[in-house]
């Protein structure tokens, strides 16, 4: 572990000083992981989970899954027993389920501040930000292209949101930098304006390579080495194809014990079958062969069963979000996750509205209460997701940010002890009575309801006098202050030019690319 | 059952004219009840059920609940075994229970046109509107007290929405009409304007009484003694406290076989404790004792196990909907009521924002997906609602119709049959290959996926010239459409006198009211 690392994190381990330094940033306090005291929802029988499973091991083995350009990937499927033919692997029934076993049912995700570490699996929800839109809309601009600036106010949103555990990644693309160089200002962005843990670059091996050093600076190389520090997202190219820049990435982060999210990204009907069960069975087929190809580059990496699946409007070919067939995909791969024992990813705030009106919270909150009840332990775009993921928007960010925390309620379950029974509450009042008075009310009213920080409750005519504001105004207003509020976590100056330096070092080793 | 009634009903049974009247209707094919083909989700351990069963019990036994003003229920009650103080009834453990086991599990409420009978019970899912706003808002009009020709036109939109099963009661209340007179208006327009089946008065027993006349009318004074025409609401004044105008009504009712909604109607924190199992404790002990009574009026008389529950803003003492609370709430009461074998009620397009706006459709959402694995019978407030109820959206009644077509989808399981688990369809496209053009998609496109009747999924360019119409807009747009469409279905003209007559000599034989 790097000295500066050292200091840094022995710094901030003292609880006294860590609470100040909370209240210097202006910061909220964070909820900690959601550990889900509730039971998932099982959607699909046991026997219709036996038949994609065994449907999938019937696609591994006959149909084969393409790894492309990556003549090593080849060698390793040849070495554990696959049936490589020119770049098809053919992998007989069982050797894929038997490779998954190696992965860790759960693990821990470190964050330079050990108080946001996260832990992956089981019942714990992680709930991380929108992921990759190249465009951002706020009220105020309408919709544009990304810039390192929006990066950087989203990453300072995530960070004042008291229901999120995780930075996220590509909050959106910064697409005012040269592509080869804009991975480490989006890096520096989430190691500088929040300590919490986040996600690496995995748009070449390079920048995968990139994310690992910059680590090793800011948590020390062999701590890196020995704890997770990055789960990243390596989107596979369905159907059935593992591209070398996907693949790349991934051996760079499973070689250095750096959790994967293996995700299919299907757009129902284009990539995979139009009918639920055929779709499930892609995605497992797909998430079985690259979380295998994981372990066999270093058994034991921490991955993740990805599954990002929507519909398509068979009109128009656009995809759509929130649907039920989305839902019914995502509770699907829960369960299948579930058997295989692996941590579950899927979305969240998912919708195709252009805008943050009714359209996108009808078919957010979908996808939220599917995602929850799911059993999802790494929610990726849990807010800000807007149009089909081409925009991160500021208003819908902390609109969606404030549904994660019913989200929170939820999933902590029913109280049934003494004082939730409240028969003492029932005895006092009695008929015809009422209990806003009574002492068990007095006892338990701050805590007993979820309350939003953005929603309006007002009276009719208090709200009308104020504006008649709709919830995108209310979000403006809200996205305003937060950002004025925002302070950087104290970060070891020593960590913080050692970072600069590395960066300063690569960019200028590089010409700028725009492709 | 009246000669007119029996023409009438022959006349549209024939499948050819049936066909053809609904074309001429301008009517959209109607969606059965929905047959949930998915499991309920249980979010309440049975030990916690239990908690809550014995509990209400133990108020029922020690507390009692207070029947107001009824000195006939009264004697009900000390018959049955209950003792009697003043008016508090207490009601010896297991003998509340042990009443409501006449209730039927499941019935059928008929509609004029047969082929609009609803099921309610078992796995079955019937959608009514709004009920009870004094208010109406569009985009246009703004928000202004609903009048006669309001309730008119949200009767003919809930005919012209194929999601829909039920036409439901006070879709507004037309405050335009004397509050005595109102209720042979509304009638009139359930009776005329559509075939579905309705809801009657319960506002004072003679108008309950008026309703079973009407439907005496419509459907013959035989048929109606021998079948169910009207699932009306009978609200509880939580807590614990029935009054002489609920159960007037619901003694018209059930004497005369007619279905109630025997519903608590509880702002959580202020008509029961702030804890969700003291709540559920209250709900069951409520609708025990409601349902229990409609079984001394007339044992048999078909009853829904009703639930109501909204949180509180405990900043404004505002009730909140669409919260976590709420939604654990429904979830239990589910639970107890299939504990009890009974229909269960809760609500559906709950919210409590001012505007059609994403707050709206967040909390309406998260309503409608409880309700649906809560496992609920008959939907009250599937779509329309707006602002804690005291408005009747008409932009809003159309948004959350179309979403009420991704219930019926989600409510129908998943297949896992041949043709779904489409393993041709991934031997043919193979890994790379692309979906849309492949046999199994061309067979089954058109059913594959939810389609809306509403939402936005074209591109941004397309969209944007197109005037960047946001949810409000567009439902606008569709309800204009609707509305202009409109047909009332035929009816026996014989009939159609005989229920103006009624009204027009009942309405002469009283002074105006207008409180």
């Amino acid at each position: 572990m790097g000295e500066g690392a050292v200091r840094s994190r022995r710094g901030r381990s003292g609880g006294g000083a860590a609470r100040r330094a909370e209240r210097t940033a202006g910061n909220f306090e964070t909820a900690p992981t959601i550990q889900r005291n509730i039971p998932d929802f099982d959607l699909l029988s046991d026997e219709t989970l036996e038949i994609i499973e065994a449907n999938a091991e019937t696609v591994l083995e006959e149909i084969g899954v393409n790894f492309v350009n990556n003549p090593a990937a080849l060698d390793r499927w040849r070495e554990a027993g696959a049936d490589v033919q020119g770049e098809r692997v053919h992998i007989p029934r069982g050797l894929a389920r038997q490779l998954c076993a190696t992965a860790p049912a759960r693990f821990t995700q470190h964050a330079r501040n050990p108080a946001r570490n996260v832990e992956i699996g089981g019942k714990g929800l992680v709930l991380a930000p929108v992921y990759g839109p190249p465009f951002v809309r706020d009220a105020a601009g309408g919709r544009r292209y990304a810039t390192m600036e929006d990066f950087r106010a989203f990453v300072k949103l995530g960070h004042m949101s008291r229901w999120l555990q995780h930075s996220g990644g590509t909050v959106c693309e910064p697409t005012d930098l040269p592509v080869n160089k804009r991975h480490f200002d989006m890096l520096m962005a989430h190691m500088t304006l929040t300590d919490r843990p986040f996600m690496g670059s995995v748009t070449e091996p390079s920048r995968a390579q990139d994310s690992v050093d910059m680590c090793g600076i800011l948590f020390g190389e062999e701590f890196v080495q020995q704890n997770t520090v990055m789960t990243s997202l390596i989107n596979i190219n369905s159907p059935l194809t593992f591209d070398d820049t996907m693949m790349g990435a991934l051996e760079v982060y499973a070689a250095n014990n750096q959790a994967c999210i293996v995700s299919p990204f299907i757009v129902g009907g284009a990539m995979a079958p139009v009918s639920v069960v055929g779709t499930l069975t892609q995605v497992l087929t797909e998430v079985m062969a690259g979380i295998a190809y994981a372990q066999l580059v270093r058994p034991g990496a921490p991955v993740i069963f990805g599954a990002f699946v929507t519909s398509i409007d068979m009109n128009s070919g656009a995809p759509t979000f929130g649907t039920p067939e989305a839902s019914q995909i995502l509770y699907g791969a829960g369960q299948l996750a579930r058997r295989m024992n692996l941590p579950f990813r899927s979305g969240g705030s998912l919708c195709g509205s252009k805008l943050p009106d009714a359209q996108a919270a009808y078919e957010t909150a979908n996808t939220l209460n599917a995602a929850l009840l799911g059993g999802v332990n790494f929610m990726l775009h849990s807010c800000g997701w807007l149009e089909g993921g081409l925009v991160s928007s500021f208003e819908k960010f902390v609109m969606d940010a404030d549904q994660l925390g019913a989200l929170h309620k939820m999933a902590a379950g029913v109280a049934a002890d003494e004082n939730a029974q409240a028969m003492d509450a029932i005895r006092e009042v009695g008929p015809g009575g009422h209990y806003l008075g009574c002492a068990h009310t007095q006892a338990n009213y701050k805590s007993a309801f979820w309350r939003t920080e953005l929603l309006d409750y007002k009276p009719f005519e208090t709200w009308d006098e104020e504006g008649a504001r709709d919830t995108q105004t209310l979000a403006s207003e809200r996205v305003a202050t937060l950002l004025a509020r925002h302070e950087a976590p104290p970060l070891d100056p020593g960590i913080a030019e050692a970072l600069a330096d590395y960066v300063a070092r690569r960019k200028a080793s590089m010409e700028d690319a725009f492709m």
